[in-house]
């Protein structure tokens, strides 16, 4: 599982800095998160084949997680792009783009298919043999979705020189994997955990941005391998939390601390601090698996 | 007269290249041209002072031409902009920007002012005691339009000594200044010429992106002191102009020469060119005073 910070910074783009945006990489698929405005160019810095994201992931539509989009989709026209994207997100994003595109003359010529969210429960919206993705209902200024991405679990791994010293059929390889028992032609048992291990333990990551504290989404990233949570502002501007419908470092750590996640990743900083290190310092006097984002920085777990 | 190209390449915007924006200052006004994507990074980069731009004018809705407006528009909020802000575009421009800030709840606090155009005729759309700007119809896939942004005639310069020597008591000079002739006490007319020099000669600018080649703008950019032409191709692939409403830069060369400008500033290059200074060579081969934009560059005319 890797995840690529395109950028990490909220409210307004500067030379420096970016709006949030970023790239998972789970179980062979590319998911794009958030779509600032830049995120095309930072794509392109972070060399990622745009051909390879086929879906958009919107957590909410403020400008610092959504701008960049329009501008996405069609360079994505512009580079004769033939396969399909889905992009997930609120209500609205439909109009707002097809919109631009109508004023613009330029429809797009590879399918373009809309998933608008409106539920405030946790919901599945993606789900294929590999992946599942269910929203993570967040509390913030706008209607607002986290998102959990959760590997499926694989198959079991056979054990290729108990099978054969059984010498049970090829045929029967897949539902073995699968996890079911083999009776021999003799009638004789032969239990599965004898013929497999078991498959490697599946990863999973929560994307929550933007929210106030909030212990409702506890139970939704439960166990998370990676928690990436907002930290807009440190203790000294605690005050502006709740004003703005965003947490603190020390109020991120509190929720994977009570979600007993495996690593907290902080971000969605506000650009007033010039040292993001103290984010850092803070949430770990609450939860000890702190990593800080950071545009450019890159994570493997 | 100064003109900063904070960029000048067309379609998508990459690592090193940015879309259309420029920001041109006239006789005390400043005015931002066209907002592609990333334009109000440009403006932070180019240190030109957001509070400074009271309008912008938008030639047309293609995204490298526009995308950017609604990312600056809201980060004027976010700054607590107050000054109102004049748009000047096509029509849907307006629908395009406030449908954006109603989605993200994020209405502007300062007054935002929409002026849409629909004419295919020349029109001025912004006139005060400075400064004239008026549309130039342009030929290209949608609705577009250059501007043409003329000085206007100041005062002449009195010449104090004479005026004293005549004993011409303060309060006409505001009149002298504006060219009237003088009628001592003794009945004798003193004519204007003798009072005052001529003012200094007016500037203008013409921008006129995106555009193929069409000779009905000639009459309107005339003798214009620097004509921004696009020319987003070279010779030799000529034949795409027609197709994508574009022109090559000897097209560019030749509207310049036609209209007798001063000088010829080419941009809106396609990004399939590595080396622009082959514009103009090309360019040169009709019309002697060109120069390149090129994203960071400041012209002072």
């Amino acid at each position: 599982m890797k995840i690529t910070i395109l950028g990490c910074y909220s409210a307004t783009p500067r030379t420096f800095t970016n709006p949030t945006s970023q790239v998972l990489e789970i179980n062979n698929h590319i998911f794009l998160i958030d779509c600032g405005e830049g995120t095309q160019v930072q794509l392109r810095r972070n060399k990622v084949k745009f051909s390879r994201i086929k879906h958009i992931f919107i957590s909410h539509l403020h400008g610092d997680h959504f701008f960049g989009l329009i501008g996405l989709v069609s360079t994505f026209r512009l580079l004769t792009r033939e396969t399909p994207l889905h992009i997930y997100g609120p209500k609205g994003i439909k109009e707002a783009i097809t919109l631009q595109l109508k004023l613009s003359n330029s429809w797009t010529d590879y399918p373009l298919h809309f998933h608008e969210l409106t539920s405030k429960d946790s919901e599945v919206i993606f789900e294929d043999e590999k992946v599942t993705v269910t929203t993570i209902p967040l509390q913030h200024r706008v209607y607002c979705n986290g998102f959990l991405f959760e590997e499926k679990q694989g198959d079991r791994n056979l054990l290729i020189n108990k099978v054969e010293q059984y010498n049970i059929d090829k045929a029967y390889y897949r539902s073995i994997k699968k996890g079911k028992d083999i009776t021999l032609d003799n009638g004789t048992i032969i239990s599965n955990e004898e013929l497999t291990t078991a498959p490697k333990p599946t990863k999973s990551y929560a994307f929550c941005s933007d929210t106030k504290y909030d212990e409702a989404k506890v139970p939704i990233i439960k166990n998370a391998t990676v928690l990436y949570h907002e930290s807009t502002f440190l203790e000294s501007h605690k005050h502006l939390c709740a004003k703005t419908g965003h947490s603190s470092a020390i109020e991120a750590a509190t929720i994977a601390k009570k979600a007993n996640v495996g690593t907290l990743v902080l971000g969605h900083y506000s650009t007033r601090y010039e040292n993001i290190e103290l984010f850092k310092e803070e949430a770990k006097t609450v939860f000890d698996q702190v990593e800080i984002a950071d545009d450019g920085k890159v994570f493997e777990f």
